[in-house]
């Protein structure tokens, strides 16, 4: 066992509440990707900030690894313990500690899920909107800049913090804004910490923006002959101002997956998915236009749909590519790539990736957060064949090199852990000796997540 | 003469282009606020990327003090050369570089205004929505995380900025982002710098989101009975979802001051000044929505303009308030001050403040960005008398204290600079060792516009 001298003085503090178990360990060493598992030596399941404040200082003591851990939802490996070190379980903080109507803002300890925070706020007629997949802990999602299907309208989680309460990696505790909607005063160290993948600091509390529930949602689909009249379609949607709530494209071999899955009859072209929001009037006249915009680019079988099932119903299908894609070679694995580029390049980018995975003969879907020009492939895979993971990378390598140079970034909404350390590198050549500094002033012992962002 | 050294190094490489005459010196040394004239030793100014890249060089391998320069416009003493140096004017490094309607963004040079901007691209359809009062220069927009009248639509300089070129302290050239809409790559360079007022590099070009223009638009005024009632009417609109595009606040004492100034007839009672945008349908439900709401706070004489002069007419009585002020006591000069909170606190940190202007028996108006929470007072002073300029200092000071105390911020959008760093450490005093390690760490030589931000 390694970090004995550390343990005994968390033990010293703690107790019987420092884990040490072969199966919280085995938990805490890995998450959602395919990397390999990499366990912490120990894990914490704190209660308070004050704790976290403490284990974070004895480890700071004897230089041992702290590794923020929320649900485990990561795709590229943020909360593997590639040093060892003390896994920090927030799961346990999951508080919401006040709900402002008037302000459309909510406090909350950052252990909390998305889910479980729109479910305690729904009957004060407010939401958190950023959604990805998976039900991630608001801290992770911080962390990673998180994102999904309503960026298009209310932006990232880049967007949604108002403040964050932070543990430092000397173990002091900070609050790095005010419930103030806007500030100029000083360095804007909240946006220091969005996305910084806990290597910075650990995150325990945020103040966040809410919305009011709309009044009317219509959900939608619409086929297109190719990717590019879809693509196009968003963009004149998104030029002539319609605040469309979200505006997801699939691909044909996406509906392909569905339809087998769910038994579905949807066409099997590329297809948008859309929501409208607001006052029911508004949202009629939302759909009104769209329609006009998406006949100008051939779009078909247009269908809206207002009862919440019927709505459900068509997310439903989106949500279950995953699953829908695994199911079309079962046994097999899934490797997900992500990449963002300015719309007006998605096309050619989702095009030219196509051509590749065709050349490449392997079977993957695709699908595209086509408000923000984001999109993912799903590539099957099989973990056991060394060729085919290599098949994988390669595959995704050239996806990354090909939306850097279409003035694009080498994720959108996953982050960089320990899958993408190669792509920054070429996206951010100029500006990593930057982060690097940053890294050191904030974190100069080095304990603070390590192994992730950065190249050893 | 200072620096003699650099600046004979700066002249050996920029020739007659290194000014150090009187008149430059003194045009370079001073802003818009009450703040003393500082005098820079030089100014250059630059034409590319790379002269301000060369001139930072020289600087730092001199420790001459570098400060960057826009219009001159800032309220707490930014651009003052208060250990002297070298003043880069960027104002002649003025081109917009692209426009790229498709993606909704522009790239520009960050010595261009606001207003050059909006001329330029207005034939494509876009603005740029942020509005300070002044017509100050992007770049300066960026380092001080300008906001406005829009922001409660459209978000600040903070919403606005997809990447940045910035020359660095080391005088290398890095570029923060990309034009992807959104990236978890990496630590959000973009808004270290966005706030930063140039002490941390200097922002040379800029890319930045740009809107449609509305097809519609419309503006109006509603009187109430108190500010509270006012205020609450901008809850509720914002609570049940209207996409207010601007919603001002103008006090009793500012209306008296605009009807004397402009020979209005306004009501004088506290007012709201609304904008609605958006297609026509839209813009008459909204309007009819915030009528409901109005109405239920006791709103009266409300009156909606559509007419581009009634408008413009409109508008012009709002942004004259700051010399509508000064015209109440000729000779006086004024002291701006900036506070911003919560928006359910916004009513009673603008009635306490009211009651603490009176008690100290100054004339004062004020007004509020009531969309964000953000207000301003403007306070009549005798520059040649200290205790007038003490009263007016003491009533901000407790202005400040007051926001803070109520969950805000001392500086909603003007920043630090000089006259602010008390405050700042009134309301970061945790955050402030975090904010000074990475000043040193980017900055180590403390050449990047000294002596702002924080206290010596």
């Amino acid at each position: 066992m390694a970090y004995v001298a550390a343990i005994n003085a968390l033990r010293a503090y703690f107790g019987e509440r420092i884990i040490t178990s072969d199966a919280a360990r085995q938990a805490h060493g890995q998450d959602e990707s395919s990397h390999a598992p990499r366990l912490p030596d120990a894990v914490l399941y704190p209660h308070t900030t004050e704790a976290v404040a403490q284990a974070v200082k004895i480890c700071a003591a004897h230089d041992m690894p702290v590794i923020p851990f929320g649900a485990g939802t990561s795709l590229e490996g943020h909360v593997l313990a590639v040093k060892g070190g003390l896994s920090i379980d927030m799961t346990e903080m999951n508080q919401v500690l006040s709900v402002n109507s008037a302000d459309l803002d909510v406090r909350v300890q950052t252990g909390i899920t998305r889910k479980a925070l729109n479910d305690y706020i729904r009957s004060d007629g407010v939401f958190m909107p950023v959604d990805p997949g998976a039900n991630c802990t608001i801290g992770g999602m911080i962390s990673t800049r998180a994102s999904g299907t309503n960026a298009v309208r209310y932006g990232t989680m880049r967007e949604q913090v108002l403040s964050l309460q932070v543990v430092t990696a000397a173990g002091d505790i900070v609050e790095t804004g005010t419930r103030a909607r806007k500030s100029a005063a000083g360095y804007d160290l909240t946006h220091m910490f969005i996305g910084a993948e806990g290597t910075l600091g650990i995150v325990t509390e945020a103040s966040l923006k809410v919305y009011g529930i709309p009044e009317t949602i219509s959900a939608g689909i619409c086929s297109f002959r190719s990717v590019k009249d879809a693509v196009d379609t968003a963009i004149t949607s998104i030029q002539m101002g319609l605040p469309i709530s979200r505006i997801e494209l699939m691909d044909t071999f996406s509906m392909k997956a569905v339809n087998a899955y769910s038994k579905l009859g949807y066409a099997e072209q590329p297809t948008l998915f859309l929501e409208f929001t607001g006052a029911k009037v508004s949202v009629s006249e939302q759909i009104a236009s769209f329609r006009d915009i998406a006949g100008e680019f051939g779009g078909s079988d247009i269908t809206f749909a207002s009862a919440q099932e019927d709505i459900n119903k068509l997310w439903h299908a989106r949500h279950q590519l995953y699953y829908a894609t695994k199911a079309m070679a079962p046994g097999k694995h899934v490797v997900t790539t992500d990449a963002c580029v300015p719309i007006s390049n998605l096309a050619a980018c989702m095009e030219e990736t196509r051509i590749d995975l065709e050349e490449a003969g392997v079977t993957a879907t695709m699908l595209g957060h086509v408000g923000d020009g984001n999109f993912h492939s799903i590539i099957l895979v099989d973990p056991e064949n060394p060729i085919d993971m290599q098949l994988a990378d390669d595959l995704n390598a050239r996806m990354m090199r090909r939306a850097i140079n279409m003035d694009g970034t080498a994720t959108g909404e996953h982050g960089i852990g320990i899958g993408k350390q190669k792509f920054l590198e070429w996206e951010k050549a100029d500006t990593l000796p930057l982060m690097r500094s940053i890294k050191t002033a904030l974190d100069p012992k080095g304990i603070m997540n390590p192994g992730k962002i950065f190249t050893p």
